[in-house]
């Protein structure tokens, strides 16, 4: 326990750069705000990469130094690199925990490790979104209540073209009359995947406390076990065979 | 009921080429045995396609005339274009029923939609495997007893580096002592995908009886019930929005 | 496909006696009135069963002739004999398909075959419920849009005490804030399980087409594959054993 | 992580009285050798109880003290009293985790928190049985290698009549030719449920290095996150009702 969980908070930091608007919600990029709540955790080591930086600051030296990785995306998922993802696939299959931020639903790398297509229903327009905790021993789940409310969020609503999680942990209600699972798990590989709706970039989500804490526990549970890249092995028999 | 089910048979058709041994077993190819067998079912419509034909078979018009391919790969899986392999995956998140054999576990398509490395133990070794039918009430063990054997094939083992099945059907016993999960079902999308571990080149596989009957019946559990391309559409509310 | 399935609809029948409301939507029993739309479809024998008669009407020989049974119960689980709830078990595990309707989430069956409390948040407070498909690809949804109405229903809130399901197929959105996990099945041995929430006795809601289409989808969908009862089997060996 | 984890193993202990190669084997009972290797950690406070005590030992004080329970039972699991079953089963629906060792696969508590047969072959003969860890990055099997054997065992084989597991983690090979999912989870309610088979009374497996880590790997994962009584609320609502 005396190591700190090393974390990297990705994000294209491109919307804090061309809307004003959301450069006050998030001076720092939504990177920032992420890497700055998890950072008072004095179990976490946190660092932060972006899109624009070289291989989009996801080099081999930080990939192996990561063990949680957090992914926000929206306008620029063509932009990362098929070399990139395919280095990250490979690092949550061999046990890095990797979380998956509102429009990275879309993401290369959380299409790759679902294999469908993770569409959704949207609304770009001011809702507000309840979030069902329907998992309440779930250590994503821990010290929430029965639910919350986040005033001001995007729309996603059902059918979400994902394969059935391992686990459901959240439901969201719309005001507009939509539903959506809004928190989910599964296992890939040796590394373990959370899925977690809310986040659009106008509305300052990441300062709320629920989804601090949720994002939190988050990279607690999704702490590697193991680091094992999986190879095909040819065996020899451990009992005698069959005559030919 | 009146209108057959359309089957594709996919393979690489290469070892049949290369190797004699193989070409006695499989005069037609691999595909042209597995064609012969599912053709005596009157309810199916049965087409081959193979690596080397332009499109490597699979064409536009015969992917949308397809509801369940069959795929059988192994010496060429990095020769399928990605682009091709990128079309299969959305036929079957659209609900083309797809069913993958033996060596394709290793195939881009499989890979794909699983998401993860799909890698296990293998030894090539005449070895006698005993598959074991653990969910007597699916319709695609209908018809068989409680276990059957293969007395000359190729070994697989665990790990299988899969996401956690739907349903598990299939458990093998190897001679050499090993165990593998050899039969899976998993939802992707609107289809659904069977993994069925025996069929090795040089053994005569898929001129058995038990074998022919598992395929017969997964091509009918296979069958579509929707094509429906999943979109991302912004849609208006439903209810009365709150006031911004 | 010659010999129709054979349904019983099983029905507390102790509201429509209670409550002249009720009797006005259901003159026949809610039973009734399951059983009369049901059988519009050819291809279904259907019976009912109440629990005032002799066995609650599910003797051995009616248990023994049904393919799939569907209940509904809620002012009398406790009065519903343990002996009887054990042979229904069995009958599901041996194949017979079980829906479990609205209330019956706290039946007898439904808490013995799910192993758990089953319980949830309630209302009796008139609500419109909107039911969002989520599995368009499912059996058991064929025929229905993206989402459909209830205009007037009670409400039932997540969390449900239920264990994951093996496939979620509806969540319900409520004009008072709520979500649930209106629709989904699970595997219990060789039976098919779903439960599917709307059916309060003082709406009309087995009179609505959308319910009835998706109640005769699932008896198609949860008709056995086999009977089978499972024992527990002393066997010799298949190959040779090491010296003791 | 001060306080330490209330670990309680029942066993029968009553083939430790009746047979004297079983009370060689285990001079302190099954639940005294289970209690003696678990209470080497230092994180884990240990208790017993076993069948001939008052309530089998299991008190409501007992079971509110503790947060692990395993189970051992063989010869008398009609002599449980179903009281004190559903009083366990309420428990693990709080928090409790349960670890069902062995023969205890038909116990009272497994069955009923499956809601399924348990059902499988066996056969009582000296066997050597492998289990193959399918989950090298799950808590549970943290420090064992590909696989592992037991010289020594009964044989149990499949089908096994239980829910698709949440996670499956051992598959176990045996000379004679048989299979068996050995290792399995499940969660039930905000309990955590994990059977594991190897534990024969005739064969000293529970002096085995590999099966004393698997159990206190077990246990710890097990760990309640939560003490929680579901109840069934009538709730007001948390937006405006339609009018009625």
């Amino acid at each position: 326990m005396s190591n700190p969980l090393r974390v990297t908070v990705w994000s294209e930091f491109r919307h804090e750069k061309l809307n004003p608007k959301v450069a006050e919600i998030y001076p720092t990029g939504i990177h920032g705000a992420i890497a700055e709540f998890l950072g008072r955790d004095e179990h976490l080591a946190v660092g932060t990469a972006t899109l624009d930086e070289r291989e989009h600051g996801l080099t081999d030296d930080v990939l192996a130094a990561t063990d949680v990785l957090l992914w926000w995306g929206h306008m620029a998922h063509g932009e990362v690199s098929d070399e990139v993802v395919a280095k990250v696939q490979r690092r949550v299959l061999e046990g890095m925990g990797l979380i998956v931020l509102h429009s990275a639903h879309y993401s290369k790398i959380f299409q790759r490790l679902m294999g469908t297509t993770c569409s959704l229903k949207w609304r770009e327009a001011t809702d507000k979104e309840r979030l069902w905790n329907i998992a309440p021993s779930h250590p994503i789940t821990a010290g929430l209540g029965e639910y919350f409310e986040l005033p001001r969020e995007e729309m996603y609503g059902e059918p979400f073209g994902i394969p059935e999680p391992d686990q459901l942990l959240f439901i969201s209600w719309f005001t507009g009359g939509e539903v959506f699972r809004s928190g989910a798990t599964w296992q890939r590989g040796h590394g373990r995947v959370f899925y977690f709706r809310p986040g659009h970039e106008t509305y300052p989500t990441y300062h709320d406390a629920n989804i601090q804490r949720i994002l939190t526990n988050a990279v607690h549970w999704a702490r590697p076990t193991v680091r094992m890249a999986d190879e095909c092995p040819n065996t020899p028999p451990l009992e005698p065979l069959p005559e030919a």
